[in-house]
């Protein structure tokens, strides 16, 4: 087995792949954040990435479900909560709801997750998955893109505010709190990544899964591009926007 | 509860899915057969679809270690020796890599299923986990895109050869095997559900099953399609060909 790379190696390891294989560097976010996507593709993009939310409450619960260290159950606890809000409401998937009926979605249809394409769906649940099988070191790897998070819901929100008259401090309320809630969530689970994988096989593990996270995030941006932009072939049972009705 | 559908009436339902929804009306299935695909396109088809191939033994073990019933393990069998072949080799598996070999591919290269689009492996993983995960009936009834593969390979078989310079006996031997051995298989497949599906939601849950099939193959076209021929956007760390070096 090769020696372990020192923290620093490590950390600057895993931030490579962010500079390489981060969804921001996806050709549909070049057009979400210039101002060329219609009514319809943003409605698209809105609903598919709902379903992307609605899975991050399973997939948290599922590691502190095979957590044996207090510490690491009390801190990721607060991710459910940040997504799912409290019994009084509120919450990550619930102000993504909000943004869905400022683009014109009916909240309870994007609830539904019908007409969700089956590439979303396949991408989000193997996040899902791989959460639930993987060694927990991995799994809590996989959640380092939040690494790469800020900076582009920085660029997102400066962007939607430029370009789509939708946008305003209600409806982008979802990424104005993530803005504050990823980094001290990242902060945590990079400092838990660097102080558990102790060898190169672990920390190797960890920058497979980090690849593999960037690669569910990717895939959904292609089935969406595919889907609504260039071809805009639309799978079979998926949403249809209005203008292509 | 609604009342079950007769027999006929739900094996009509089940036919018209694969009328409606079955991969053979893809776009991609469309310039295979019109012998309008490149070399390049060609090679990122049979490399992605031999991850489908190498996943499907992985489903049928999961199946065969859920059945209580002797008689339904007895005839699945036969479904992972015909892929995997036996201790000596053949097996549909190795037929694949004959393919891959016949239309300019390192079968080894092939066999390691790098390169393989996240689309695919996240859509073959869905199948893998539907079959592991959701009850036997509908595990069987997910296999029944079985009963509309025989005429696609039939117009594959046929559409190869007048087209495709690398198409002979020895590189199809996949597609023709599977002429006789996917009727044989589904027939089962086809009498268990019909049997076994004895009220209205079991039933309503095996077409949702069949569906859910139906998209698993078809998301692999639409992330080929959109990587290889429109769009032609290839995620990072997928195949590229020759031609797009």
């Amino acid at each position: 087995m090769s020696d372990a790379w020192s923290a620093a190696e490590f950390e600057a390891r895993l931030r490579q792949i962010g500079a390489e294989r981060y969804h921001d560097k996806h050709p549909f976010h070049g057009l979400l954040h210039d101002g060329k996507l219609n009514k319809g593709q943003l409605q698209a993009w809105v609903l598919n990435r709902f379903y992307y939310q609605k899975s991050i409450p399973l997939k948290d619960a599922s590691l502190i479900g095979r957590a044996d260290d207090i510490d690491l159950r009390r801190e990721w606890i607060g991710r459910i909560t940040d997504h799912d809000g409290g019994k009084d409401g509120g919450g990550g998937i619930e102000r993504w709801l909000i943004l869905a009926e400022g683009v014109g979605l009916d909240p309870a249809y994007v609830a539904s997750c019908k007409g969700v394409l089956a590439g979303t769906r396949f991408a989000c649940d193997a996040y899902v998955h791989f959460v639930r099988d993987r060694p927990l070191l991995e799994a809590v790897a996989s959640s380092l893109t939040e690494l790469f998070a800020p900076d582009l819901h920085k660029t997102r929100i400066a962007a939607l505010l430029e370009h789509y008259p939708f946008a305003n401090d209600t409806t982008l309320a979802y990424f104005r709190t993530r803005l504050t809630q990823a980094p001290a969530d990242v902060a945590f689970g990079l400092d838990y990544v660097l102080r558990h994988a102790c060898n190169r096989d672990q920390q190797e593990a960890c920058l497979a899964a980090l690849l593999f996270k960037t690669d569910v995030l990717w895939a959904q941006l292609d089935a969406l591009h595919h889907a609504y932009v260039s071809p805009g072939l639309i799978p079979p049972g998926a949403f249809v926007p209005e203008d292509r009705q």
